[in-house]
């Protein structure tokens, strides 16, 4: 029975999805990202799960997709496929219940890079290599080029996409595109750390502020204080909000519904 | 008699604004928004005043909503009534004829932090704290979110947002959520400097130059620069404008009309 | 016979222009701008060229526009006439089939600041100077700002255009203006060193790509995809595409069609 292409494990309310192609850089092959899919979708139903990590196995994040599988389907409709079915992994991460963490180890190219953009989160090993190297190929990085130029300004977008180098993790970090490094042998530790401060968070509140976000982010300034002030309200009617403003004036730990 | 829950001083052309709640960290009740706004509505239409600062009296600069306030009015029309408030006060800053400097020291945090990222400059204390902490009882800083999502990077937003972390004046500076921080006991020194240089320009053109980039910034790259140069245009029939070019030919300082 | 206006020269697939007002700082009189749009005009037609590098004659990049030109000409036509020739220029940099890198030395004041910021990739002198100064003279740099507003965060862009201060090349780098910043004696070396590797690329693949780049960045998360993905599958059937892997996959160097 050959191993699954995406690995799940869950630690109280911190779930890891790990991307299982250890040989192939877990390049991202339409089976991976429909294995990914599938578990996006049913973390999205989960009330007992508060945040998500992804991470790769083996020697690195992920290398983007798996060219030797568009090589061997030279059709058009393979590659709208392959294009559609990567859109629409990045866009479930961005509408998942939970937020996303990405733990980046080695190398995160393409399609790679392009899921830590769209991560809501990311730590890095400073040892992590960044790029969108699809220019080097013949075959610019536009997609990546979404996440990466909605997460960083947009000369530092432009110098990684058109040079199709790699960036070090500090460099992506001082750029925004990762929110910090650390020593190789304190990733774990980092990650889990932050998955920790958030899993104490009501699950609840979490979805509202992640859907939130990226709701108001595309809006004008009027429509966006619009809509989440309608966001604010809603939330006040929480019993979570009761529950953590009471916890909060008594001094002691609250108590979230998990609804 | 009860001390005004805003306090005006005006130092030539410098108008500062200082929140004066001390006891309760300058909550933002109703009541104190509300006297935000009258100010802002007297200065906007004061032409003497070219530069607006904004403080917070005692120990920090303001530390959001008041909470008391909302616990002791749990109906949906005063809750849609504070938020409706403090949008309109964040609309109010931006939309103000003078620019705004936040002048922080203590803590900015929640809707404190949000006026900060409302304001047009920012200058702090090394030891002050800007955070977004209603995840952590349970009510989402969604409306802060709306500034602080357009004054820096996402991924450094959502950290903040998602943990409901206190982050450094440092890590501030560097994120783009402030201009820069200062040892504290030079926090008023440098405030005024900065004052006294945007004090120092013509009054018109600030108001034309401040309306003009908050309409631009939502606008598609054309529709901007149809619109600012129509903005370049009308601004060169000023008289202002000729006695600007006319003083840096002479190499004199300029005689501003304070239209 | 009067020297050019703008100087072109051509070093295999690396063509450079050369703004050749020295003695005016290289102001942006409407025949200058005119000049480099039809230089602009002309290198958009030329396949044998992968990359532009913007540069100034003198001991500057530019100060912006002509002043001396525009107090000459008085009337609401000329004014109208050199902003819409100047957006004209600018979006011409924008919509350029080839990538241009602006190479800064001395000052980028205004315009000239405006035309860094809106070039794809920047390097600059560690002793160039970037500014805003419009408003000292009467007259806010409200095209400018389109461009600046684009490329920084929004705080670092305001205290520049309200100040109208110079800031340093280390600072333009750190806010994201520029890409980074090298020793006076190096600007030549790094810049032909980054143009060649951009000049490595299929021009085809250059153009696609930067041509997306400005085309998603103003659109919604969701439209950018749909976007992006066809830009995807459209690239993928380029024989550049298929050269590209077969020479990745074969371990040498592509030989790239230049269509």
């Amino acid at each position: 029975m050959p191993e699954p292409l995406v690995l799940r494990r869950t630690d109280g309310a911190v779930a890891t999805l790990t991307l299982n192609r250890p040989k192939a850089y877990n390049a991202l092959s339409i089976a991976l990202m429909e294995a990914i899919l599938d578990e996006l979708a049913d973390l999205d139903r989960d009330r007992s799960v508060a945040v998500v990590v992804l991470e790769g196995s083996g020697r690195g994040f992920s290398g983007g997709h798996d060219l030797k599988e568009l090589q061997a389907n030279p059709d058009v409709a393979f590659r709208q496929r392959t294009f559609d079915t990567c859109t629409k992994m990045m866009l479930a991460v961005t509408r998942l219940r939970q937020p996303v963490i990405a733990k980046v180890h080695g190398i995160a190219t393409a399609a790679g890079c392009q899921l830590v953009a769209t991560c809501d989160l990311a730590i890095a090993a400073d040892t992590a290599k960044f790029g969108t190297p699809g220019v080097n190929i013949g075959l610019f990085c536009s997609t990546p080029m979404v996440a990466l130029s909605r997460a960083v300004h947009r000369k530092q977008a432009m110098e990684m996409l058109l040079t199709g180098d790699v960036v070090s993790a500090q460099h992506a970090a001082e750029i925004g595109l990762i929110n910090r490094c650390v020593a190789e042998d304190q990733l774990d530790a980092e990650t889990n750390a932050l998955a920790a401060v958030i899993a104490s968070k009501s699950r609840k509140v979490l979805k509202t502020g992640k859907e939130a976000f990226h709701r108001q982010i595309d809006m004008t300034l009027e429509d966006a204080y619009a809509y989440a002030g309608s966001v604010m309200v809603e939330n006040m009617g929480y019993a979570d909000t009761d529950e953590g403003i009471d916890a909060f004036i008594g001094k002691r730990p609250p108590l979230w519904s998990h609804e």
